[in-house]
């Protein structure tokens, strides 16, 4: 038997997919040329499924902090942070982050993949138990791979179902570890933060919020939905990513617990693998201090969310629960979401696609993320090119019916 | 009870360590100067522990490469590569990374940790056996964790307790996937591959090998033990990292399987993270490039080898089994090792030193990394000042006594 006959089944399902045209898994930019415009198969090519949400992987300020850094320290460090790779800068960006939040302790990793990975199943340890929400990111599922924790899942972002389980969990010894997201990355939809941090209390478990797609974004300073809901002091650890809005790789974890430093010499995915580059670091310092200094890309930000949404839902489209940096435009199948896809693409938009197994209850979805350096001219011509392929695929309510069905 | 209480006795032991002089798992590079200089403690350093095998973070291509990248493409991708983050230089990259060994296939991924930790785990299935050396590298005993395989452990470097593991599994179905390193980090010592390639092909197991610290370092092309062995062909997977000799961060693995590519869609540590920013995949390329033309660097690095090793050795220090651009130095224990490399960095030279739990057998060793641009000069010195800390931490045998044991 060969090592892959085990995925024959998803092998030929790709193979379809590969086989009608382009590859969803394996577009290539040709040329990336700004926040919000590739070259994508030969043609100019409008960006809306980049989870770059302030567009700062262009802004010069950043490019200027990486370009120095490489001309004063080099490409890369060659060490983990436990060896020779901890800079002055990795601890500079460390406080800066903790800074940012008001916390006390911070600890940069790798990548934001690694952040999670590490730190939740190292927090939860062989007596305790991690509640994890039914749509977690990949990230803290493989995470619950490697833990020693009893796994106990909750339905998604429902605070009552997450009482149920602490409930059921009684008196037995162990800590409880519940694990959150601020923006979930397939719909868009928010956390109910302030409801699940009152369950967190009453049953004395700890809070990890990963604020992946929400710093920046969310908060009156971009600290994310834990800003948002005021409540920043009741989560224990806030873990996010360098790869979005900060716009380089990346991830971190910040608390205020004293012995929080215990995890640089615990977190095997922190202490066994190469640090960042000093071009990353010195790129991720600069894009914090945009993001403090310029809120008003915030506010362009949620603008551009508004005429998305509020343009593909007066179309009739089914989307998401909310408005969010991420838009999730829910699809019939899998097919017609790869076929939709296609024809944007070939209509000039590239956005997401995202199917089974990766989505949660078996939806099918383009999932779109806005910048805030998208213009109204784009999010308006992209509805109109949505509205056309909805129409052609069927997914949309026909004009006249809808019109009458108005009244 | 506290989240940190079960570290309770490693947070006493660290808190030994971190009381009685500088933390050796949080030194600091104040600032780098090249390849083989740092300011720490204020003051200039030698560095002799950073992997940084032919000292191409400095070098001036691989640094125009880098700042070039950004330039055109801005200071990441914001997106996995199933997403929005491949682009032309990631498949370039893949494709040279093929060619170097001639293999049909590359995946590269953001950190070798995640290369290991994804293919390892996912290669050997739910009936499949994981055959690995009891030495292992962190991110090979993670997959572990990960994968739903049997994982099943051999003496290190030996080929007899492989094939009695193999033996002993009989004909039960399922694969058998076994994993090995070229040069394993804690000694510098290199797997006997053609034997361990002798078994496996006797007993229809595949091989993964690791050669994240024989790449460049090993062959007439550099490209690793496969090569010394001459056993490109029959390694089903190798697998590397971009954060040693090509001075960057990043991991790949290489292959001829026909069915390879299914796993750019089975890979979780390869799909859901952010995809390397372009500076490092430029610098990476340009790395390989120097690495190809440069056969010199090898040669230097392999002469460097030979002055740390063979002085050390003359002067009575017990060292791994053979060269290599490791050198492993034993000492009797955790608090004298941690001594030595505090006296070491007193005296101008950094080294790693590795404890218990991170060594094989609870060894207690310093870990000395050549450079193909450390000096003569540098290292003649170098061998003289751990001869004065061994004299003095009674680690060498005395001079006299010494002399009158030679004759």
């Amino acid at each position: 038997m060969g090592l892959f006959d085990r995925h024959a089944g998803l092998l030929d399902a790709y193979r379809d997919v590969r086989t009608t045209g382009y590859d969803p898994f394996q577009i290539r930019m040709e040329r990336v040329l700004s926040p919000t415009k590739a070259i994508i198969n030969g043609r100019e090519t409008l960006l809306v499924g980049t989870n770059n949400y302030f567009g700062l992987t262009f802004d010069r300020s950043c490019m200027d902090a990486a370009i120095e850094a490489i001309e004063a320290e080099g490409t890369g460090t060659t060490g983990s942070r436990i060896a020779n790779g901890s800079y002055t800068e990795h601890v500079a960006l460390e406080r800066e982050i903790a800074e940012f939040y008001g916390k006390k302790h911070c600890m940069v990793f790798t990548t934001g993949y690694q952040a999670n990975l590490g730190v939740i199943s190292t927090l939860a340890g062989p007596d305790d138990f991690l509640l994890i929400d039914a749509d977690s990111h990949a990230s803290i599922y493989d995470a619950c791979k490697m833990t020693q924790a009893e796994v106990v899942r909750f339905k998604h972002n429902d605070p009552s179902s997450l009482e149920a389980r602490l409930r059921r969990l009684g008196d037995k010894p162990g800590n409880r570890v519940v694990v959150l997201e601020g923006i979930y990355s397939m719909l868009g939809d928010r956390a109910p933060l302030g409801d699940f941090v009152n369950v967190c209390k009453k049953y004395g478990a700890y809070v990890l919020i990963d604020e992946a797609h929400s710093l920046g974004a969310l908060g009156d300073h971009g600290r994310g939905l834990c800003e948002v809901a005021g409540v920043i002091d009741d989560c224990h650890f806030i873990v996010g990513t360098f790869s979005k809005t900060l716009g380089a790789i990346g991830g971190y974890c910040v608390s205020d617990d004293p012995d929080f430093d215990i995890l640089r010499v615990t977190v095997r995915a922190y202490m066994f693998t190469a640090s960042l580059p000093p071009s990353i670091v010195a790129s991720v310092r600069q894009a914090l201090r945009v993001v403090k200094a310029r809120p008003e890309l915030r506010t362009q930000l949620w603008d551009n969310v508004a005429t998305l949404y509020d343009g593909l839902k007066a179309q009739g489209f089914t989307l998401g629960p909310e408005h969010g940096p991420v838009v999730g435009v829910h699809l019939p199948d899998r097919m017609t979401a790869i076929g939709f896809w296609r024809a944007m693409l070939d209509a000039g938009i590239y956005v997401n696609v995202a199917v089974p197994p990766a989505t949660p209850n078996g939806v099918s979805l383009l999932r779109c993320s806005l910048c805030a350096v998208h213009t109204k001219e784009q999010l308006d011509h992209m509805v109109e090119v949505m509205t056309g392929i909805g129409r052609q695929f069927g997914v949309l309510p026909d004009k006249q019916l809808r019109a009458a069905g108005a009244r």
